[in-house]
């Protein structure tokens, strides 16, 4: 397929790789043009506008957050004025309800088709093509991202022909993984003070109850306090919150947990932790209980 | 083994059955006698009075809570006073951990062994001698209760020779039960009220990064409102929320997120739910979020 | 003075007839004329369109919310346009910190001045001219509006030459005055349940430590239940609860009790709250308790 | 009236003299006999035991906490066995709603007349007898009381017949400042990370919406930093939390402030502030924002 790849992150670069990899023709944009030299390399189209990778039968856009993907899609140079009619917007990026919802009015309105295809994985798994994938928009654009999906994800799930869903259900899923980074961090501060090993504790949890990568995972960096270098930084988990919260406002839905998880995010954040790993919020209930010999 | 087995309720008749299957010789002993009578007809000596379970090379409580298991262990006619010098008290209930310290002095002073060795597990896996073990004691009482840990679990792990350690983490895999709980709770009501199906959702999360079983068994109740008949009833909940913040209040352990849950609990009991399974706390941020057609 | 005002909303109208009442020169504008027309009565002139207040020594505005004053301020017919270079903007609703900083920016842009003037007070203290008004901005500009200020409100507070800082300050008001109502709402739900009497109880609270007109005012109306009609509805608490969270937010500081209040008027908005008084919150942990004769 | 009075610590010691003042004939006794000496000088009778304080119209106790209370009152040299039938027992300390229940069944069995009569107020205002006190027990011997009363306290409000009631207001009128400390806390928090000066904050709230003296006491520590010495200490106030939330868990009633409250207590006290006022926890949010420059 011949596509457009906008975002060249920590994520994008490795996704951008394994659309070139499986063979699509890709034309790639960044704003900062250094990030797109290792993919030409590799075989990519280097476009020097916005517009220049919006000619083929799909782009896709992998960009931080809200505010980056809106400036790249509005305005005379944007998204939406290059793709022609019938074009199609893959959005894979994490971003809130409300701009997906807007997006897809706005794409609908210029006779272009939108998807949302947010993505549960770290860089790592971008970068194996191990990606999970969750897809809506209207079922014929999404059957034409499949060759990308194909390519990007081990699995693909389809949740409807609103784009805004897979938003929401992938703000969800953040919102538990924080849960159980802070339920951790709870139980870890309690079990340590009373002195004992975090590792052993850990490796109760999870030949237990607790058998999923998860507890393993983030139980580990909990244990060791290796919160660096970050995976997933402790201001990314905050952006996260607070679209949940925001989804979840709209809805009228409270969320007393991912309320508590957003204080959390800013207690790290304020008091130093801008970048460390997200599950260094993990550590703020030992900190909160006086334990001072904390690592990382 | 000779041993005596106190409580018969729904745990611990499947573990009294499970060490007569593996050959021990049992003497039960239960306040109301009928439910010793199942285990008589399968080769258990009824005991008459506490007394009657201590003559063996061990005796095993299982009682529903601190009260229950004082009241047995104290007095006249108490535990304690049966049980000779040398003798060993195998407490597997969930008890708070200030009372394990209490027993465990007590015993000292007798000149008695004591280990706590609570479980995780709920009563089919009681019944199935699948439960997974947590002992902490003296090592050579440890050591004398492996013939009977190995034929009521599937595991055991040592935590140590004090045996409040094991009730903690016995309270704190509690606490992180709920945990899940109530986030899995708060990620429905929100894509609930989005429009989405809760089964389809679920599927989602346990096919992608919530892999583990509690997922699955919890997401499930909550996801098909199914909150009867309770396999864990709500005020065990509440008490092992409430015993989990006591041990946090006297280790100086301030855990907001265990303050949340003992406060769902009790919200949950003053409306009703005190007969309902505890996962039915995972419908009360769908109750708050104004959802009035929910099942269960 | 000639002066100006646009906004006649609860609020808004006993202002403007204030300012008659003072004998200043005043245009009104609202989008809807109708609102105009008692105040036209009174000596006001009626501007067809925003430009017509934008005439005299200073214009007042008294919006709903951040919308609203955006939609007024920007654009081609908007205030800013229609304001001459050295006009005043006095803004005297509660908005958020952020609009505040960027009209600040703005109006310093287009050789203006503004002046944030947010006030403590009940659309009867509107009325009366017993506002109290906290008024942050150069200081001449601040100066400039005395006459104003005199003739709206019964004390005058100067926080400073950053107009956003007003705004912070007002949020933070009516989050104390959130929390008086929860704090009370909860003690309420306690005391109620045990079977006192809460007309005696709050007549206890405010004859001794508690003897702020506040707690007379929100205790009585949680305490007879009377949330209807809403002198500041619950949807008004619900963005002051956001706006005051986003600021501390941007500024990273996380506040507990502002999350679980927002939680509370959610909640309350998603049961049906939507027209109620915001101290209806009060009833929340009274419901969360399970009693169910509770009025409103 | 002859009376005896039991506890000597800082709220008692003021309240004995006043009786002596008044002309009361006083018995005292205290654990640690030093503190009575003062007393002594003043006219009151050294007691050396329980039964030596129990011999007039009434025995008024004042001890830190049910623990010391229980240890008073049970026993053969008890409370409840030296008061002969008949015998007044007047409770003013702060115990639990709990404990009150049961001296109330004690008393009632044994013949005798219990009454609860916590009170508002620090030690300077027992050393004034500027108390409010807060009775409930039989009519008859709340009357009784009215002469000791007098001379203890500027009013007296009482709540009816059953003696937990007034244990219940108490710890919901304690529960109730806590809420207005933690509420400053945030909100100076928020202002003063801004850039505001918290005095002049602290100026503008008590002169518009929060003119209660509680504002202007709390919030001028908080703004000063000064937490030394302690009116008040934070274990007390943690005491106190925990038995609001235990009267509160036994009605099934859930308070989250209440939650948020003791857990920021428990902070405090984990993170070495076992010796300041309990309005430290005002602290608390300025310095999970990072705000290091923190006096006290």
């Amino acid at each position: 397929m011949q596509v457009g790849f906008i975002g060249l992150g920590r994520m994008g670069a490795g996704m951008a790789a394994n659309l070139l990899l499986a063979g699509h023709e890709v034309t790639v944009y960044n704003r900062s043009p250094a990030k797109a030299q290792a993919l030409v390399a590799k075989g990519a189209h280097a476009g020097e506008q916005v517009a220049d990778a919006c000619r083929g039968a799909a782009v896709v856009t992998m960009l931080a957050d809200d505010l980056a993907l809106e400036s790249v899609v509005r305005g005379e140079k944007g998204l939406i004025r290059a793709l022609g009619r019938g074009g199609l917007h893959v959005c894979m990026a994490t971003i809130s309800v409300a701009l997906s919802e807007r997006l897809a009015a706005l794409h609908a309105e210029a006779g272009q088709r939108f998807v949302a295809a947010p993505v549960f994985g770290r860089p790592d798994a971008a970068a194996a093509g191990k990606l999970f994938i969750l897809a809506a928009g209207a079922p014929e654009a999404v059957e034409a991202c499949r060759p990308l999906f194909a390519s990007l994800g081990q699995r693909t799930f389809t949740v409807g022909d609103r784009p805004p869903m897979a938003n929401l259900i992938k703000l969800s899923g953040n919102f538990l993984l924080a849960a159980v980074i802070e339920a951790l961090g709870e139980a870890m501060a309690l079990v340590g003070k009373a002195g004992l090993d975090r590792h052993q504790y850990l490796e109760i949890l999870t030949s237990t109850l607790f058998g999923a990568p998860v507890y393993n995972t983030y139980g580990g960096l909990i244990a060791g306090g290796r919160y660096q270098p970050a995976g997933f930084a402790a201001p990314l988990g905050l952006k996260d919150m607070r679209l949940a919260l925001a989804a979840a406002e709209d809805l009228r839905v409270p969320m007393p947990l991912a309320s508590l998880l957003r204080d959390r995010f800013l207690a790290l954040i304020a008091q130093g932790g801008e970048n460390l790993d997200w599950s260094a919020i993990g550590q703020l209930a030992a900190r909160d209980a006086g334990l001072t010999d904390l690592p990382g």
